[in-house]
């Protein structure tokens, strides 16, 4: 490999984690031109080079928030109920890489909500985070695990809940350590199924 | 009344209203001294008499934003799940001043997040919500509506759900309309009540 792209490809990397510190420390809106090139200890002149503007460097970032939250390694879990949990662990605060790409996105929505287009775009990748428990909820549905109803509703409240919970956890970490949020988390479970108990609507295959 | 203090307070009103304004449209993101002069027609010198600075029009924007939602006319509902339920749907963006109300909560935590000062009192700010719900959720406990177990607990998982549910309607109101909210609302309530009765830990007074 010529000795260019290798350090072409590193200077990237760079620049990704620059972002990605900039954002993880002062949250989406503290993002600037000028805060990227201090982490990189570089001038703001060579940010040009990447970024010509502050919406590229806004499109970047988003990009960036979108690409480390896909890539983040996922819990194992069975199917049906076990995998709805899985999913919802996943994205809470857990770990300290979770803890900062959710400090990114929470600080995001203001701008998501400031910007049509941007709204429309949030509002199409939460739909498809639905659609993606809704799946888990029916497969648990399937299994008798939980009550029989729109999986979707019970997808958006599972959604609901995570999200919320998310903030909370954020704003005040000391109120919600992992074990609790873990715990919150069962007992909205724990609700859930027993719901399907209590209306007698369950079928064990 | 002297024609002069008539004026300043007109003023102060005048000046209150283009900040909510400013917030509710941009969000807290969008909020900056050139953009209130904007909405009042002003020139951005004569704000400069109320706000000397950025931080001041922060500082005074959150006290406004407090002050409106203690503000806001509350649901009266009887006592245990009922007041429980009115609180969380008095939280809910379920009309234009509510929502306007969210979009500026929900937009201000990435400037929360970003100072630890301001985490400390957004942390504060939501542990007397849960408070203020833990007490509904006790006197529910009561009366027989929900389970026992630890209230504080209850409320934590409550206020979670009701967050999230926020942050997803205003994001994508066109999947969330007010009647979708209440039902999902609804929804959590039962489940909560459902575990109460299948844990036959409910008692009747």
């Amino acid at each position: 490999m010529p000795r260019t792209k290798g350090d072409h490809e590193s200077r990237r990397r760079d620049v990704s984690e620059a972002v990605w510190h900039v954002m993880a420390a002062r949250g989406f809106t503290g993002l600037t031109l000028r805060a990227v090139a201090a982490e990189l200890g570089a001038s703001t002149g060579l940010l040009t080079h990447y970024f010509p503007n502050k919406n590229a460097l806004v499109e970047y970032a988003l990009d960036l928030l979108e690409q480390r939250t896909a890539a983040r390694p996922r819990r194992e879990a069975g199917p049906g109920l076990a995998s709805l949990r899985a999913a919802l662990l996943d994205i809470l605060p857990l770990t300290r890489a979770a803890t900062d790409s959710n400090r990114i996105w929470v600080s995001s929505w203001g701008a998501a909500l400031a910007d049509p287009d941007l709204t429309d775009d949030y509002a199409g990748k939460y739909a498809r985070s639905r659609a993606n428990l809704s799946q888990r909820v029916a497969a648990a549905q399937e299994l008798g695990e939980l009550p029989q109803g729109d999986p979707d509703r019970i997808a958006a409240g599972a959604h609901a809940f995570i999200l919320g919970l998310v903030v909370q956890a954020l704003l005040d970490p000391a109120a919600f350590p992992t074990d609790h949020q873990t715990a919150l988390l069962d007992d909205y479970l724990t609700a859930l199924t027993t719901l399907a108990d209590s209306r007698g609507e369950t079928h064990r295959p």
